[in-house]
């Protein structure tokens, strides 16, 4: 993607209002002329992300959108999933192509190569292999990426999000890949960034953890596609 | 998946009525308990893939779910894909966990990987890379099968069709990928035996082209996993 560095790329992001979009959104403010379709706190002018018509109005003018509105519970149910995360997907993808947007960053999920067994790190060349209908969910938004991408002038960068959270999981709830999955806010923030600003054509998976020690996915392919540095490490003094 | 060779096992198959369902349904019928949920020529009974209630009614008792109804075009809109391809790729696939059924067989496509560069050869660990929506309805498709057959006892074959025609295809409006991506129908009724009846577990993904000379997909995994053994060659006799 060709552009400003920084300043003056108009960025609109979907979700702000989301635990993601509350930790980058102050950080990625300064950077960018940063659109939020939502606030915190319940937003009744929020974007609708159902709504095409909605997501062309939001979107129009915009050098990139960052699409994280969604449902993000692993264990939702197919009610709850397919507004948002289904029917969401495709009208965001559809509006940022018919919008001429240059970028297109979806947040995906680690969720959706969660079948893989276990001790197996995964790569982004990996296809997607969901153990909930969830990740099944972002599945499909890989998959509209890479078709608004061989079809329209806009790349996409699909990120397979992993545990996000203030502070590596702990606690008898955490699992062992909860904490090689973890995304520290900072990182998350630098993941978004270089996601809207690396040189990229066409569409491409990143995976995007911290830079844990032991680690579910690989983070070789994220720095080499995106020049993603990742700083924390959830096995930090353990 | 275990069971008898061929006769005694109960297959209900969807969108029997349709090209594909109407080429295969003669042959396997002899092998197998049939039990389409459709009949050409327009069927009022016809079983709705969007209503869950009515997918677990006619899948109850099967040993294996052949799926085929769906929006079948390749430059098919939104509006006529969610009904068929989106929302009734969830409801089949959650009816036949949901109802104990051994296998399913999902028809994916090769639409699901058209975006590839012209010239490679595409495999079935590719991801998913859709030129048109179509695909990214069957990207869709394998990662609801992926989820499926990690959370219950339901293992899934999903087949990535090519070009299904009587003939190769010729004339004016053929591409070579469409040659190069041809399935007989007689090759096409032994895909659909082969998914049915390989001891497959868990969840793959099979290419389904014929014999080819130059092919658009890898067969050697899809001879590896299910047996498969295609007899014809769009290129016989050029």
């Amino acid at each position: 993607m060709s552009g400003p560095a920084g300043g003056g790329r108009r960025v609109v992001v979907t979700g702000a209002a989301g635990s993601i979009g509350r930790a980058i959104t102050p950080v990625l403010a300064g950077r960018w002329d940063l659109r939020p379709t939502d606030v915190p706190g319940g937003d009744p002018d929020a974007l609708d992300v159902t709504d095409g018509e909605a997501c062309r109005a939001a979107f129009a003018g915009a050098d990139a959108v960052v699409h994280l509105a969604a449902v993000p519970d692993p264990e939702a149910g197919w009610e709850q999933l397919l507004p948002a995360n289904v029917v969401g997907g495709y009208q965001v993808a559809q509006a940022a192509a018919d919008c001429g947007v240059r970028r297109l960053v979806l947040a995906s999920s680690l969720q959706a190569v969660s079948a893989y067994p276990e001790g197996r790190q995964v790569r982004t060349t990996d296809p997607p292999r969901p153990a909930n209908l969830y990740g099944a969910t972002k599945a499909w938004a890989e998959a509209l990426g890479a078709w608004v991408a061989s079809t329209s002038s806009t790349s996409v960068v699909a990120l397979r999000i992993g545990y996000f959270a203030q502070q590596p999981p702990g606690g008898p709830g955490a699992t062992a890949r909860d904490v090689a999955a973890w995304l520290s806010p900072r990182d998350c923030a630098e993941l978004v960034r270089t996601a809207v600003e690396a040189d990229v054509r066409g569409f491409i998976v990143a995976n995007g953890t911290s830079a844990n020690r032991y680690r579910f996915a690989d983070l070789a392919e994220t720095t080499a596609t995106l020049g993603y540095r990742p700083a924390d490490d959830a096995w930090s003094g353990r």
